[in-house]
């Protein structure tokens, strides 16, 4: 297993979210790395701003809901806050409403709710605490175990020698799966892709490998395919944000257009997974969000084209199953048509 | 033929490098459209240092270039620089060293000289200035003539109620197309990619589509795949730098990609040219410029990345025949094999 010291600064629970004395301390992935600084609320209203604002996102999204959680539990036990499971589904529901799309937070907000309220916690508030405590350690411990066994698939996928690219910000398996690989002695080169307009590959895919000391270079968004032709290339890694049970996905906008070079090129192309979307049976059933165009037309406050100039913005594209060579599980390295089958009459994850 | 009134400013003679009272007038692209600027110069190394810096570049590198000979000899007719045709064509090698990818305008400044010295030019001063003013109309003439011809071509192409995208900024001839084919009366809509790192699309043709009218949204280069699998897109234009005999071509770095998603979605990919390089055989003769990888890390004075972090900026790609639906040339709109025959007795050009 790995330990939190293995990873980067960012991916580390402490550094993500964590809870002191009443005070939600929250890093600013909105401005990291240029700055290295914290956001501090006191209040479940502050945690959703603070989340609907994007000061934490993709992963950082679970952890952030956790601790808003154990925030509520403790606000309940200093007498702060009504202690009533009806309270405490209010607030809790506040938080999601926060980040509609992430509904893995939103499914574990519920089932722990639902776990609190069998083992009778809301009738002693310092046993609500203890046992949100205990129950929270749970899910991160179970994530931690999914994670820990979907790089060690991923790190076996890649071979000595290979150049590698990816999207966005993929977070726990693919960092570690490149550390694992990388420790293991194979060399490798990650080709980052900066991933406009927000610049996560720049801004977190890039610096998180480089703390980690392996090889990686920053390109464009338009460069891979170069790259590719030029034999620096062998094989993509991303983490899907959605997976559908036909096997299709949605990720960041840029994974579709970087997984039909890979099939272009006979290149492998996997994504990971926790588990699928059971609600979604085909990419028709996702909705891609579009997000207000001047976040592309502006750059750190300066129009990027001329005024009245129109954008579009995209945030995710869909990737058919046609397009995926595996999908990567806690139920092991999956072809996208068994995804259906593996879920089928599987436990609820 | 288009009159300089229909184009969008940039593309404008006078806008683009003029000559007026010994002073060369050269719009700056560099801060446009922020800032509407010109650099004013009034020496051969002062062009040369503006076209190095690219103050200009494009098609703007053969105007300027052209405008840099009607300097030398008016000069030279001023009695400022010795009347010799030695000291002409080494005043001209300062100007092609300045930008030495760009062998259309080396080759005309060739053709030049070697006309105004069988001309018996350099005999009269008052005789060269008239006669470089002559011959410089007469190759701009010459050009306009193919854009518009070229252009006649493009707006055929289009069909009516179609979405185009592009890459970078395809200057006369792809610019042309559109206004053609809107004032026809056909229904478009143009998705230009930003093209980072230096944003030619928002930049140059953003703009220039919307000065002409013609709808126009810019997207980041990575939204090109979805936006065609939601159905927007049906076509793809760009004016290619390079096309070599085989009929494979090199343009700016996105527009590989941009080919392989074209021939994914059974896309019409076409790139306008003048005429082949006969020097290049294949897109193996074609040596790819990289450039400084600090114009992709850092953005306006501000590091998008953490310190240390490496890039990389090949500022070009090539594109195999195979993916080449056709290529818009002053000899007709012909599939990238035909290019060789085509070239293969021809006039020089």
């Amino acid at each position: 297993m790995f330990c939190q010291d293995d990873l980067p600064k960012i991916l580390r629970k402490e550094v993500i979210a964590s809870l002191h004395d009443g005070i939600v301390r929250i890093h600013n992935r909105k401005v990291y790395p240029g700055r290295d600084e914290y956001v501090y609320v006191s209040s479940v209203q502050g945690i959703a701003d603070a989340m609907h604002q994007m000061v934490t996102q993709g992963g950082g999204i679970l952890r952030l809901s956790l601790v808003a959680l154990l925030f509520i539990a403790e606000q309940m036990a200093g007498g702060k806050i009504p202690l009533s499971p009806q309270e405490f589904t209010r607030l809790l529901a506040v938080v999601k409403d926060a980040r509609r799309t992430n509904t893995t937070s939103h499914r574990i907000l519920d089932d722990l709710t639902a776990s609190l309220v069998l083992e009778g916690a809301f009738s002693d508030a310092e046993r609500l605490v203890a046992l949100s405590r205990r129950m929270v350690k749970e899910v991160e411990d179970s994530f931690d175990a999914f994670y820990d066994y979907m790089s060690d698939l991923g790190a076996d996928l890649i071979q000595d020698g290979e150049g590698l690219f990816t999207t966005c910000f993929a977070e726990h398996t693919f960092i570690l799966s490149l550390l694992k690989a990388y420790r293991s002695g194979k060399s490798l080169h990650v080709y980052v892709p900066e991933t406009r307009p927000y610049l996560q590959g720049a801004r977190l895919t890039a610096p998180s490998l480089q703390q980690l000391g392996i090889p990686v270079t920053l390109m464009s968004d338009a460069m891979a395919a170069h790259l590719i032709q030029a034999g620096l290339i062998d094989r993509y890694m991303s983490a899907a944000d959605t997976v559908c049970m036909d096997g299709s996905a949605a990720n960041k906008v840029g994974t579709l257009t970087n997984a039909i070079l890979c099939s272009h090129y006979h290149l492998p192309f996997h994504l990971f997974a926790v588990s699928p979307d059971r609600t979604k049976q085909s990419m028709e059933d996702i909705e891609i969000e579009y997000r207000d165009p001047q976040e592309l037309l502006m750059f750190r406050g300066e129009r990027i084209s001329e005024a009245g100039v129109q954008g579009i913005y995209p945030a995710f594209d869909t990737i058919p199953p046609s397009l995926i060579t595996s999908i990567i599980t806690p139920r092991g390295v999956l072809r996208p048509q068994e995804i259906r089958m593996k879920w089928a009459a599987g436990e609820e994850l």
